[in-house]
């Protein structure tokens, strides 16, 4: 039995070659991975003593020899291969252990493009898809998280076909991940970040009891394990939905720095949003938004979840929090409660990915697109088309309902009063239907919006929206501007002594 | 000069090595293409007379040699290597073509595990990746479309390293889709779909002038090119927000067979809908529904826009026309508006891909799923809940109540009455205000709901929406069931004297 071991992430190679040579394996290995086996006192032969031809330019030739890939890919059940193989001295390859030039590490560190593409590993990729090829007959193992595993199932005679097909999908699944690393880097390097072809590569973080409806499989693909790193289960399981949610809430709920952030997400859409003196405070502000809507619904909490604000929140029932951080006792507070679920990022304040693109599906392909961010500046160098001017007061309230809109789906208004959400539109095919429908919501639940900022992530077409804001004593109003009736529009707000911003930037969202 | 040449498709190969071989390459090639070029009297060497080593294990190994990729790796700006390959007989190939085992085409015809893992292309895709690493020194063609321009810049001397990078690109997003395809089967046979990596490959259809705004930059990407043959621009230019609303609009008017459906589509959600006499009828219909929002929307026509309809839709701006097909003289309707934009599919009915899977961005990641598909039988075997039952107009409203309803934004309500769309409340955090908004706007632009159908694409929670439904004189209600108030709900109906339906199943759409 022969084991080839060529890795460039050498950690525990030394206890897994170890293991092989006992389980009775003749080991040959490349460069620095036999160096290293050499030192440690473990046999090995090097690549070119079974090649019988010497490794050549700096390394870019040494494994793609037929001496190798034969004994890898020859299949042991014919006779004619087996053959073949003895009469050409080549001799059987049981078990590849290979990793790849860490060309991901290098990208992090260097724009050297020599250097970059010197860590475009060939002939590592080769013997992979080799192996992988030949599951038949051969161990493919291309993680390090596997070496136990395999000589478990070494020794224990349990070397199935299964166990070998599954290191035969996860080796694929490495090439196919490394080359679409690469064609992206290439693609974002050259061509903007958008060429002939687009990968986008997840890792499974987990499978969800469901799709978006029960009918349907579903589970969360992560990039670079951000969830793996930034997102912990305290409580419950999080459903296909949540995770959409919680998206929502947590890009809302981290807007505004360290600020202590409330955001109540319902079916995508906020439906709650405060920063008060404290987050017990932002959460009952947040709260009266919509208390309906927020039942069932998702709360981010842009800090530490603490005991005082636990017994809040158990006063009604939301589906999920999803907090920075969350104190043990706040959690014993929802000790009895079954259908909470609680998640942490165990940081200070909400992280976000910041993913530079985005996309979505439609039927027979996917958009893509840069990532839309709201740059403070939008808000800061507003510029003001009426006499009246914000008070700082209401500047305040319309960074806010303008941050908070551009994360709430299209057509959408959204208005802010005292640092506070008071009233919202949205997903609606109409602008002045959103704002009508905010407008009664907010009166049917007795909420006073009078004073209040109000904000649309797109332009005004028409005057209605202002007027109806105007009735409603809306006194500050923030857009990005840009409607062949602005001067309407203007001319609506000078009339009811309004504050009008216009941003220059849409920040349309569906 | 040396070429290498090994192609599985063989379009365009002769052509191209004879025009190689005239510009003075020594042509290698492997197995068939080997005989090919021999056939019509193209000399070229076998892969063997400079391997040294003769092709084994039925074409397992044939290229996988030191002779072979020393020739394309070895840097020629460097003497050592040189000198290296020199010493080693090792002649310097200067142009590789390459495309792979077709195992797209096999896995389309068979589910033969063995051709299968056979079609597992292991040669090809390392010389591909050795000649795209080296491309300082090397030609990489992969593609049959690119034959004519290397030999045009072959020709004019204008071999640039910018070209060569230009394929470089394409090389390596060939082997990682090449890759991502053999994973994403390998997890579909075995993993259900949901294997640890998820592959999403988009190959561009276009790019759109900008993204969701226009700050962003944004593309169109296609799977098995679906836009390519089956979208075709025939006034205007396609925009990012235009894609995701066709996309929305074809798939609601495609949800009826071969019925004259028009769909109104504004910021992603229907506006409008009607299967009436013929398309025109069902478009004066669905425009009725709401007038207001389908100023500067999607139209999706399932079947061939006429003249006549042309002339009516040409009352009022909309922005996207998308048509099974288009008369030219309907086409000369427009001729005069310059902001219309107008796509076909060129085909009898509106076509859709349907795509097995369906995905989401979310910050880090995405969550993927089965996509979300309306059976039939939900609506014609749902269950009958009350003393009452639906009249047969009132069942087939409401199935097109229901097919609509799951394909708009939750949470959403839609009436409809007599095959016609006349009330939608959709992306609203509560249900119970959108069917309210629904009817108030109905009421507003004076439209009678009295009769009409009404379907929720999830349960109703509580009796409040159905009984304001009964006050605008509904008369049948579809909707999943599954709440714990179902009986409230169900005691509701009888009460109002209406027909009341559970699907089982849930349609939510965020």
């Amino acid at each position: 039995m022969r084991a080839l071991i060529s890795v460039s992430d050498k950690t525990g190679i030394v206890e897994f070659a170890r293991d092989l040579v006992e389980l009775g394996f003749e080991v040959i290995s490349t460069g620095g991975t036999y160096k290293l086996l050499k030192e440690e006192g473990i046999s090995a032969l090097e690549i070119s003593e079974v090649t019988k031809f010497p490794e050549m330019f700096d390394g870019r030739v040494k494994t793609l020899n037929p001496m190798i890939h034969g004994g890898i890919l020859h299949r042991r059940d014919l006779p004619l291969h087996v053959k073949t193989a003895q009469e050409h001295g080549i001799l059987g390859i049981d078990v590849v252990c290979v990793n790849l030039y860490p060309f991901k590490e290098t990208i992090a560190k260097t724009d050297d493009f020599d250097e970059i593409i010197e860590n475009i590993d060939i002939g590592g990729p080769a013997m992979v898809r080799s192996a992988a090829k030949n599951f038949s007959d051969v161990l493919i193992v291309t993680d390090v998280l596997d070496y136990d595993g395999v000589i478990d199932v070494l020794k224990s005679g349990s070397n199935t076909l299964e166990f070998r097909r599954s290191l035969m999908i996860k080796a694929f699944e490495h090439t196919a991940a490394y080359d679409s690393m690469i064609a992206n880097y290439m693609n974002q390097r050259f061509n903007g970040g958008f060429g002939e072809k687009q990968f986008i590569v997840g890792t499974k973080a987990f499978d969800t009891r469901y799709g978006e409806n029960p009918h349907q499989k579903g589970a969360l693909y992560e990039f670079d394990y951000f969830f793996t790193n930034n997102f912990k289960t305290l409580k419950g399981e999080a459903s296909f939905n949540n995770m959409t949610d919680i998206n929502g809430a947590v890009k809302i709920a981290a807007s505004f720095g360290g600020a202590p952030a409330v955001c109540i997400i319902k079916h995508a859409n906020p439906c709650g949003f405060a920063i008060g003196e404290n987050l017990l405070d932002s959460y009952v502000k947040a709260l009266k938004c919509d208390p309906v809507s927020a039942y069932g619904g998702v709360v981010a909490i842009n800090g530490t979840l603490d005991k005082a604000l636990a017994e809040k929140i158990n006063e009604i029932f939301v589906e999920v929090i999803i907090a920075a951080n969350v104190d043990e006792e706040a959690l014993a507070v929802f000790e009895s409660k079954k259908r909470i679920k609680i998640f942490t990022q165990e940081s200070k304040y909400l992280v976000l990915s910041e993913d530079a693109y985005d996309f979505k599906h439609v039927d027979g392909g996917f958009v893509f697109q840069q990532s839309d961010v709201v740059q403070d500046e939008e808000v800061t160098q507003a510029k003001c088309l009426t006499t009246r001017q914000a008070s700082k007061q209401e500047m305040s309230d319309l960074e806010i309902a303008y941050k908070v809109a551009s994360l709430t789906k299209s057509n959408c208004v959204v208005y802010v009063k005292d640092s506070a959400m008071v009233a919202i539109g949205m997903g609606m095919t109409s602008r002045v239907d959103a704002a009508k429908a905010a407008l009664r919501k907010a009166e049917d639940m007795g909420i006073d919006v009078s004073g209040a900022a109000l904000a649309s992530e797109a332009f005004f077409p028409f005057r209605d929206s202002i007027d109806a804001a105007a009735v409603a004593g809306v006194k500050a109003i923030i857009e990005p501007g840009g409607s062949i009736r602005d001067d309407e529009v203007i001319a609506a707000a000078n009339e009811h002594g309004m504050a009008l911003y216009f941003t220059g930037v849409r920040h349309f969202l569906h």
